[in-house]
């Protein structure tokens, strides 16, 4: 199959691009490269060594013989992904192509700007020209269990659509709705709107379209990366970045307390990254039709709390665990039972936290421990200027920013 | 109060700016003029001699004696916006700056594009730049019945939030949730957007919000557009911007038969347009309170099926009804049940389509008949390119394009 991976030089984009080309299909990356413009604007950089795309590409060919195209693209240039489209006419469309960090996307006023404008229209623009060059092609898109928001109405999360009752003059009626969003930071927002874009484009026009509800995606290799030194994914660490798991990793591997933002009592989903692109080539196989609406599915495996997953990490690599104030506006604790039904009968078969953290531990975290900056490490974006006044007060935000 | 008036220069804008200056309110419009050059690129005009913003603030001066702050201003730039708010920090926000055409949005590919892009970082920028420099002002926005959808699950619209019953392991539960959105055009899916942005800036921001629901607005005149004939309002019947009661009344006023697409059974929400400025006048004198959700009101008088609507208007102006396909993508027939509870509460007093509708055709579209160009009225932006297909080989299609 020809596929187009949007934002195939990302975390997920890069090992799922390998996955599909290592499957025999014709992939074609489409990025900006913004990922590693935004780590030149922080001053961070991956903790595993990576290499540009273009050698990437280079070497994968070598391993494998297998072509990847690279194309320096920007979604918001509507008439280049037309054109993309018209010419290669791809049969599947992966979309990565989205700022994906919700501190990095609270930051300012500015990087909120950028992230609404850089997302709405990169996914619009997609839908737009796939309609305009009568592409029958399956889109699939990386969403986030974000949209749901954590306030869980105490019934388990379902995968994407809600059976509700309405009363009606008619007595009470069934249906079924979108989950109603409740997304907690402007990135989460963005997947939101995506989520109505989808809903009418596939109503409208018949966009086949499928959207991976996913949870935070741990582990750095997947069989492919694991393949060549200079094939290796990325690692973020950074405060806006780097997800909660892997500043954890950091932490340990330089023998710092773990910082816990809160009581920590905060539930979150998880997948390993080698489930994630297997999840990406089971969905690829089962597209839905045209005029059916979106299909959904939850692409996570489990749920922890942050200070459970805090005090796993400081028992395998011997750390303490230290609690900060939270920078973000969100419930102390929440529960979180989410469905994952439809993935686990494609036959996913997932790695579990409890079994592959503590190879994360050693071949990554320590392996690569003296490139770690550590004034890197603390999480600074606060939620609101009320918060960044308490974080910035407080003598414990002091020792949040001073921590590493 | 100071209040800003975003998009003032448009069919609803200007004669809130006139009603809200006559309230003794200081008004700053704020405009790109967008409106005025899409005539342009149309190639229409306002059936109504228009003047220019300045002109028409001018007249407004002298005739009052209040002035009007005109700032030529694009939300689009989000560091304008911001340095506008800051240096004028307006105590009530009123945006009307999105583009607004349903037909419009869906005319090409780029017009698609143009739409989702102007509206949302419109309103988006407008978000960040209140929250980025500690503004507190009530923002009234200009939203749509359309996001509703129009298949009603057959109970009454609610304004804003339904009730619903969800099923927990603990039993049924009640909870109220926005709205499950399901618009009918690009346009429609731009306000659709705007409300999870509203929702997420009402939550973590704290911002005080009221989003108006709005029918189709009818009507030119209101008592201030009448104090000058340089006063008026713009009145719209081309294809794209003109609704289907001024398309209705010009066809009439020019002897045609009256063109109702497809059966003629969809049920739409009208109100007039001394109304809609008095609607506003209220939403401004109730907003919610920092931390409380989005306040969200239907702000509508009636509703009337289409062929209904064709009836009276034909009626009054001895004109004929004719049929023809539908451009739209929609439902052939709808019911359309709407609660507007919370605007009469407050004490607004409707003017009836079957009032006010007659001086419309004698004092309007008759006595600027000369000014129509017969060849814009018939609507032909279609939905998808099957519609367009069939429109255009239907022979009904063929004297849909030729009916002027």
């Amino acid at each position: 199959m020809r596929i187009a991976v949007l934002g195939g030089d990302g975390f997920v984009g890069w090992p799922t691009t390998l996955h599909l080309s290592n499957l025999g299909h014709e992939v074609h990356i489409v990025d900006n490269l913004s990922r590693r413009w935004i780590d030149t604007e922080l001053g961070v950089q991956s903790l595993t060594p990576m290499d540009s795309i273009q050698e990437r590409c280079r070497i994968w060919q070598q391993e494998t013989g297998q072509k990847l195209n690279f194309h320096f693209l920007d979604l918001r240039e509507y008439d280049r992904i037309r054109n993309f489209l018209a010419e290669y006419r791809p049969e599947a469309v992966i979309h990565f192509a989205e700022q994906r960090a919700a501190p990095y996307s609270m930051k300012t006023d500015r990087h909120k700007v950028y992230t609404v404008n850089n997302n709405v229209n990169a996914t619009h623009n997609l839908l737009a020209a796939m309609v305009e060059t009568g592409l029958d092609a399956h889109l699939v898109h990386l969403g986030t269990m974000g949209v749901y928001g954590y306030s869980s109405v105490g019934a388990p999360i379902p995968e994407g659509y809600l059976d509700v009752e309405i009363d009606t003059p008619a007595g009470k009626k069934g249906q079924q709705i979108l989950y109603p969003t409740r997304p907690g930071s402007v990135y989460h927002m963005t997947k939101s709107l995506d989520q109505i874009l989808f809903q009418f484009y596939a109503q409208n026009d018949g966009l086949r379209i499928t959207d991976l509800h996913q949870g935070i995606v741990w582990g750095t290799h997947t069989d492919q990366t694991r393949r060549h030194d200079q094939l290796i994914n990325r690692f973020d660490y950074d405060g806006d970045y780097g997800t909660v798991l892997n500043r954890f990793l950091i932490q340990a591997a330089i023998g710092y307390p773990l910082t816990v933002h809160g009581t920590g009592g905060q539930t979150r989903a998880f997948i390993h990254i080698q489930d994630s692109v297997r999840c990406i080539e089971l969905a690829l196989s089962d597209s839905p039709k045209a005029g059916e609406r979106v299909r959904i599915f939850n692409q996570m495996t489990e749920t922890h709390r942050v200070r459970d997953l805090a005090e796993m990490v400081a028992n395998m690599a011997g750390a303490t665990v230290t609690y900060l104030p939270n920078p973000r506006k969100e419930a102390e604790e929440n529960d979180l039972i989410v469905k994952n039904d439809q993935f686990l009968a494609l036959g996913l078969n997932p790695t579990t936290l409890a079994e592959g953290l503590l190879a994360e531990v050693v071949d990554v975290a320590k392996k690569y421990a003296h490139r770690i900056d550590r004034s890197r490490v603390p999480a600074v974006s606060a939620w609101t200027k009320d918060i960044a006044r308490r974080v910035e007060h407080d003598p414990e935000g002091k020792r949040l920013r001073s921590v590493s």
